[in-house]
């Protein structure tokens, strides 16, 4: 049976990346490698608007999220962290791992805190260096103001990182004239290649707190990372079939255009959005970010059921929610490779599946909101 | 044109290995997926013949290897680290980046030390809770005796940790009966996939130790990792293509038969080695491995340009020297999916090269001395 995923990570993978991963073997150690590499870097560059050094790590988002914090850190130093979801909550839990004092600015799940939230917290934690951020925080579908945040962190003299594991792609992140000091994501999201490859991207500040980190690092050391990409390289043997996957899927997206890229994927969570209103059913996440929807499951209607439908009845493979919110949530991901077409296809599985499982609504209202939602946001100049 | 690698990693991969990386990703929080794990994380466990649990890291070697050291020990401990090649060298730098304090029994390269060494070492500085090796020194194609080693530090209690990265797949490592206390292994040479995994496996001691052990872990944290593996998990999003890949390969091996693969090796080794010595030159390594033949450079040949003749002229890339070898030896890899043939092509390559480049021997010298070795290796019974 035919099946497509629509989960937040991984993602659907274009068939001209799949096809490149059949592709001979190539030696890392070679010019050929090496001018891949570099050209992928400078296309990571050009889609976060920055001219600082994209690090290529091999390891999943958690592990450069991992490098991201212990390069700018001293044991005994203390951190802020924003939780309001399962990947909020990773911040805090990689700095303890590391003896740090974690103080957190917690929101109930599918809410976001605000800046002044985050100035208070500064306010009373005077010694704390840095601020660990969640941009799209992929466990209940909420986008948090990181912008606004990093801007009241700076001005207080804190480094700001944010998880932009699935905003990355999806968001114009403008980092070199933002106030953020990091960011750090992963491969199998809106880079539209499998799982396996970190990346982080350090600003000046970050980069003059590296020198003086003694947090202890190896394999995640960022600063012989950056020396070893001046030489095309990096420190361990990269993951090459997935260093070739991200120059080939950001070659496509370069070719589309990072503004176009950004608008449909607004377009479709646009769409999405307008589809699962017009089912009579609530928003999760307070602002919802255009990466992944997240939907309260309806009072009586068994939630992992619609899910398992969705997939093994339509083909679509969505997910629930995670730890306490299993069961609790629908999270329909349109993170990379889609188009108005495989939404149509999303948001007709979800009624359909709902439909099968006692949430009845005239037949073909989603499909039909989302239609019209993505044909007036492309509409050109004239058609009504 | 038509290149093959014989690098000592990566290493070349199966067609059929290939063509499983060009199939729609699969989501990891599957049945299919978990199903296709244990199988993988089974087949490895065969080859190891061990019970214990084979940890699957989304990192390259080097990550596996911090890994296996970071879970047993605790600020303050000592080690021992043996060294005689780039790789040996990598444990003693991983410990210090932790803090811990190094001694060192240090060899030539090309030299192996011995267990009498180790011992003397363990008598120095009986402070010392952990013996560091590597099996198979893949800088300079030495054998180091890591079973002999792992026994004497096992009399004196002290935990052995072994990288096997060139000798898993290579070598019939008998994990369970052996004195190991761990091994470390990264994807892309035995295993016959690209970079991007790499694999611990621990015995009952190391796990004891790792209950008391304190050093900061997050990424690396191996109980976690063992405790998601029960479940058919990963703690972090697993690199999904490449434990595809695992899998494929592996059932290649086990097909052919864990005993068939070790002799084929051996067989290859053994002919790359009669090859070289009938051109007159001698191997690097004190004790050849039979992962990679290490060959001085001939006084009056250019190294660098032998090097890439047989990458360009003959479509047989392989290794040089790294570091303080640059220039100094050729390194032939044949760990992985070679058969006769390509030890013909590899050890013709060299020799055209090698004539290329002023070092003159009777056309045919190594091929046919190969050939015999490889013939003869496999003469079913009456066949002279």
């Amino acid at each position: 049976m035919k099946r497509m995923l629509f989960t937040p990570g991984p993602t659907e993978i274009p068939t001209e990346v799949l096809a490149s991963q059949s592709r001979p073997i190539m030696h890392h150690r070679t010019d050929e490698y090496r001018s891949i590499f570099r050209e992928q870097t400078r296309l990571l560059q050009e889609f976060l608007a920055t001219t600082q050094p994209v690090l290529t790590l091999t390891a999943s988002g958690s592990g450069a999220m991992e490098a991201a914090l212990v390069n700018i850190l001293s044991p005994g130093d203390e951190i802020i962290a924003v939780e309001g979801g399962k990947f909020g909550e990773r911040w805090g839990k990689i700095a303890e791992a590391y003896g740090l004092t974690v103080h957190r600015v917690t929101v109930a799940y599918g809410r976001v805190a605000t800046p002044e939230e985050v100035e208070s917290a500064i306010a009373a934690h005077p010694k704390a260096k840095a601020l660990f951020l969640t941009h799209s925080e992929t466990s209940t579908g909420a986008l948090f103001p990181v912008h606004e945040m990093a801007k009241v962190a700076r001005a207080k003299g804190l480094l700001t990182i944010a998880d932009t594991v699935t905003s990355y792609g999806v968001y114009d992140l403008r980092f070199d004239t933002s106030d953020l000091d990091g960011v750090v994501w992963g491969s199998q999201k809106g880079m539209m290649i499998p799982p396996g490859l970190g990346y982080v991207c350090y600003g000046p500040r970050a980069w003059a707190a590296a020198e003086k980190a003694r947090l202890p690092k190896f394999y995640f050391n960022l600063t012989k990372a950056r020396a070893s990409l001046e030489k095309g390289d990096t420190p361990f043997t990269p993951a090459i079939s997935l260093v070739i996957a991200a120059h080939a899927a950001a070659s496509m997206q370069a070719a589309e255009g990072r503004e176009n890229v950004f608008a449909r994927h607004e377009r479709n969570a646009e769409a999405t959005r307008a589809a699962v209103r017009s089912l009579g059913l609530p928003l999760f996440a307070e602002v919802p970010t255009n990466a992944v929807t997240a939907i309260a499951v309806p009072a009586g209607v068994d939630g992992g059921a619609v899910v398992k439908t969705m997939e093994h009845r339509y083909g679509v493979k969505i997910a629930g929610g995670q730890g306490s919110l299993k069961g609790k949530i629908f999270r329909l991901g349109h993170i990379g490779h889609y188009d108005a077409g495989d939404i149509l296809r999303l948001v007709g599985a979800f009624e359909s599946a709902l439909s099968d499982h006692g949430h009845r609504v005239e037949p073909g209202t989603a499909v039909r909101t989302a239609q019209e939602s993505l044909r007036r946001a492309t509409a050109p100049a004239g058609v009504a």
